[in-house]
């Protein structure tokens, strides 16, 4: 029998994700000393309520509502409670009295992520949070770490479930969204309140994570543009499905050169059109996948489970181990990257292809008119579909119907800006009836 | 300007992995030496010849055939000269002399993997392997740490792109295995001896690394079972794609307990039918990915390009930081694992699906016949199909024809054991004209 040194683990949260941490942790003790060289004690856990009901039958005396006396006995601190206070306070006390910090803190990364890291580095601590984006699916570690010697050039993430889940059950069921959000919310994939979800709100936390640390710089969460899905209709689903796309709620990380020379990065959140032939378009429910383009190594896709009590605990773990070797093996944690602090751009630096649908009046010169807006605004056309709406109303005499047609087109790349100002002037045109949708072109 | 300490770095093979890495390095030198705290310099490339043509324009002095000399003076030492001899005296060489190593030689570690861990464990030196699977994909560092606090229960792994290419094509434009090979060869995809490809060779080594990282043991490669694809037909393809399947080569890493109550694995590798849903489906060309189930992560993938020297040197470069920053860090390299020494189960053992087709002679009482051939070995089955096969050959008088049919049947889990004495049963049967055809079925 090998006597192992012995870490002290405190855990901050008892919901799902921290009752599945614990348990693992007490199931696999013996398993886990012997990868890591040291015994992983679990020395408490800090709830409000000790009497609560949990989702896993774990010892009584583990419980305590007393978070700051298991912090200062603890070697590594996992936090799980969420929100940002007193996660905040709880780990700044951990890393300030020597303990390395595990979290999965998303909202509390996306907003305080530069304090904690400065923090840390200052002592030597360390701070994972692997389980903080796309649940299971490491991607933090291959993007730190096994991408670190390369250039990582986009990256396009599917890290909501439950819109990917809603958008899913829109393209394969036909349902609308209020529909598929019931569903989502049967099966416990929507919350009660889902504004974060379908607001996109959680995708920007993770766009800010997962842009900093692929590029290495910082990049604050309300600089995020962010549009959720409350205006995706099953029309626009149905027109990309004819088309041979797919619609999916993309956080997107990209590190570019703009039209003044200067380089930068920007983290934006939209539903966008994907291309059915996309590994994307092929990660259907509540999974997630996070696809990144890097210089050197070409096109990655990271795949899983996005969110749930077990799965996000082996995220947690996974941390736990690799923190705890390094503990282990002595000397400071691994030396941090140097950062840039690249500018981050405004949405009207972005560019990117867009797909525009019309209704304009069926008359001779329509057409060349409506191109000529995309030119005025130097918006280049790669594609343009016309098709007759069926002529409508019974009761509208023939002489009063005006006939209309629907024009699909699809841009080149431009600017948000260029775009934004093309579809103002659109929605003026005296031939269009209605700008029915505009929907961004991303994977091709 | 921060000053940097030194690191010095020879690379052993200046062929298409082994250029792109130099270039990296001299390219990248102050983005890299930020990210790593160390100044990364580039000392030597040892060749065989250094007037050969190489793919990228290097400085002529940085080549040498002196290896031994230029490994002496190195702090990492990066391999990349493939075969087993020198590279393992070299990396030995360069381990016992005090540098960290990294390598993508695949072969040397498939067959001297525990040699060469150990000597690294005994001095305290790291060894890195990353690009040894599936090239620029990130797929053995997340197995070592994100998955380090989960249990690893299967790897699906789709870990060689010139048969994956041969596959995709047979299945996507109808070619005939020939054809397929010939259009890889012309591609660049397969080389003039395609025997390790196409015969499973390359993919077995593969599967005997991920599957002693994925389970902490050492699996030595002539206990992986393999199959190469030369066996596989277009009308296997056909059938399997009428049934839903698509033919894929696995390698295939599983843990499980055995009938008689053993705890052991299995590393094999042949081609099977994969449901056209699974995301293992969705990979086309020469792309590698691999598919991980994990006791609490659930199911993972990692997507990317196995092969192709720039990509592969993103995974060789991230190996090299992440060991240079943990060098700059100080103390010993990161505590091994513990090695369970698990048994590695005989093909025998292993329990999987199979889909068999038979021609057999069109009498009453066939079906109840071969399907107690089956009962007979205890193997159930999940499904039956016939259907009759046109009758032939205008010459043949009536009276001579004897109506033959098909039958498909597919069989729930069953021993590989059971499955080839009912072949065997099968192929010695009255009724029985064929054995069609034989494939596993995996990812069910």
């Amino acid at each position: 029998m090998i006597e192992y040194r012995n870490l002290r683990v405190a855990l901050l949260g008892g919901g799902s994700v921290g009752a599945q941490v614990a348990r693992l942790l007490l199931e696999q003790r013996d398993e886990l000393a012997g990868r890591v060289g040291a015994s992983l004690e679990l020395v408490g856990i800090a709830v409000r309520d000790v009497n609560a009901e949990r989702t896993v039958d774990l010892p009584k005396e583990l419980f305590t509502t007393d978070a700051e006396s298991l912090i200062l006995g603890a070697d590594v601190v996992i936090e799980l409670m969420g929100g940002i206070e007193p996660a905040r306070s709880y780990i700044l006390l951990a890393i300030n009295s020597g303990a390395d910090v595990v979290t999965a803190n998303k909202a509390l990364l996306a907003e305080h992520g530069a304090e904690l890291f400065a923090a840390a580095d200052q002592v030597g601590a360390q701070l994972n949070y692997e389980a903080a984006v796309a649940g299971a699916i490491p991607i933090l570690r291959p993007l730190r770490e096994s991408l670190a010697g390369d250039r990582v050039v986009r990256i396009l993430g599917i890290v909501n479930g439950t819109t990917n889940y809603i958008l899913d059950r829109m393209d394969e069921a036909g349902d609308s969204l209020e529909e598929a959000l019931a569903s989502a919310t049967a099966l416990g994939y929507a919350e009660a309140d889902p504004t974060a979800d379908v607001g996109g709100y959680d995708a920007a936390q993770k766009a800010a994570i997962l842009a900093s640390l692929a590029f290495h710089t910082t990049v604050p969460l309300e600089s995020v543009y962010r549009e959720g899905i409350t205006s995706v209709t099953p029309a626009q689903i149905e027109s990309a499905r004819k088309a041979g796309y797919v619609v999916k709620l993309l956080a997107i990380c990209e590190r570019f050169t703009d039209e003044h020379g200067v380089d930068g990065v920007s983290a934006r959140v939209y539903p966008a059109m994907v291309p059915r032939s996309h590994p994307l378009a092929a990660v259907h429910g509540a999974n997630n996948a996070v696809f990144v383009e890097a210089e050197a190594a070409g096109s990655l896709m990271f795949y899983g489970a996005g969110a749930g009590g077990v799965e996000t605990a082996s995220a947690v773990l996974g941390d736990l181990v690799s923190l705890a070797r390094r503990h282990v093996a002595g000397g400071p944690g691994v030396a941090a990257s140097s950062h840039a602090e690249l500018p981050v751009f405004d949405i009207g630096s972005v560019m990117t292809r867009y797909a525009v649908t019309l209704e304009v009046t069926d008359e001779p010169g329509v057409l060349a008119e409506v191109a000529s807006v995309f030119s005025d605004h130097h918006v280049s056309l790669a594609l343009v579909e016309q098709s007759m709406t069926p002529a409508v109303a019974k009761t509208v005499s023939r002489a009063a119907v005006s006939a209309t047609a629907t024009l699909v087109i699809g841009t080149h790349d431009a600017t948000e800006a260029a775009l934004a100002a093309t579809v103002r002037d659109l929605a003026a045109n005296r031939f269009v009836t209605t700008v029915a949708s505009v929907l961004r072109v991303e994977g091709v």
